[in-house]
């Protein structure tokens, strides 16, 4: 999975119907620290009512459809858990605010 | 979901039989202002009617075959939706022309 | 799908039973005028006919395995679609020769 | 499979009820004598007891997904070998401390 | 699949049981004359009784469990065929020693 920080929201009329309903989100992947890495955002559906600024875990592929909600849709991208902290070599790299 | 521009279309005469039928057409992957990314453009199957010019989200791997018009077809992208308008951190980065 | 052109083939006695008689064919992925791009070629299993030359779309990962030829082997690209043309914002920007 | 270097764990209070109980480690992609590449770190659910600084593999995709611990989970990674050494051309490039 | 060079070997004492007994190659991507890419090593199970210094083709994603000796296991990559020469228009870029 990726760490990733919750950016922004989407809203698309116009979708396969199999994702209506379905909350998507922008995500930016980060670094252990919660830094935006410079790679461009996506747009992932939220399984765990992130908000805007939390460092989540961003799981893709097949792996996106092993849920209730997103089971048998067209979806690669899902948000499947709220960090609370980073721990690296020790240290601590991230804490939520 | 990554976020596209729809730039183009395809025409192949000679194709897989299971893709016979289908509207494949051009997309750019761009950032969250629809700015391109200097990423190459692909091909994509469109289950939106999305047209050139569009902004949209497009889903990868397995995810594009969980409809009825890709399913056991040898596809690995789709176009899912038209975006209406993206927000980053609470101010509007896009919004439909 | 990717954009790729055909660019010449491989040869190998030793190889899993299960694609034994596949034609494994050299593919270079190019931008929509069907420039070479600087990623490596790869191997993908033609589907079409594709001759050196040719540009085709190629389909990657499961979706490379949804057809009579390739079910249940190990492949993970395959050639689907011998393009004739290509238009980007109402320009051709390729056509076969 | 990709080498990798365990770093970290990461705590979440909230996530998907399918990876509750899973050992979440983070872990940085390196070469074949354990040097960290650029690549940033991700997430990956360990299922050999991997301990910080263990030198492992990783594997991706729904290959993640193919064990008790995981079948039918939101996964995308696991840790699965702990490596005790590697060899390139006939060298020892890593030997575990 | 990916042109790669068989570079080395693995050993793990500690594994997931599923790819116990395996044989787990280290590989190195190259270009189609045979010379090493930039990119990172990685392991792959041997389906081909391949050597070091072979040319091979590797193949990713759920495409490396469609064999009996990976099937259902945690596999990403497998090698599954060594090349014997690679012709690119109409030249020999690779021939086996």
């Amino acid at each position: 999975m990726r760490i990733a920080r919750v950016i922004g929201s989407t809203i698309a009329t116009i979708k396969n119907p199999r994702i209506e309903g379905t909350k998507l989100m922008l995500v930016q992947d980060t670094d252990e620290s919660g830094k935006d890495l410079k790679s461009p955002p996506y747009a992932a559906i939220d399984l765990v009512d992130a908000g805007v600024g939390d460092l989540v875990l961003t799981c893709h592929g097949s792996a996106a459809r092993q849920t209730h909600i997103t089971k048998d849709t067209p979806t690669d991208a899902v948000i499947n858990a709220v960090l609370d902290h980073l721990d690296v070599d020790g240290k601590r790299t991230f804490e939520k605010a």
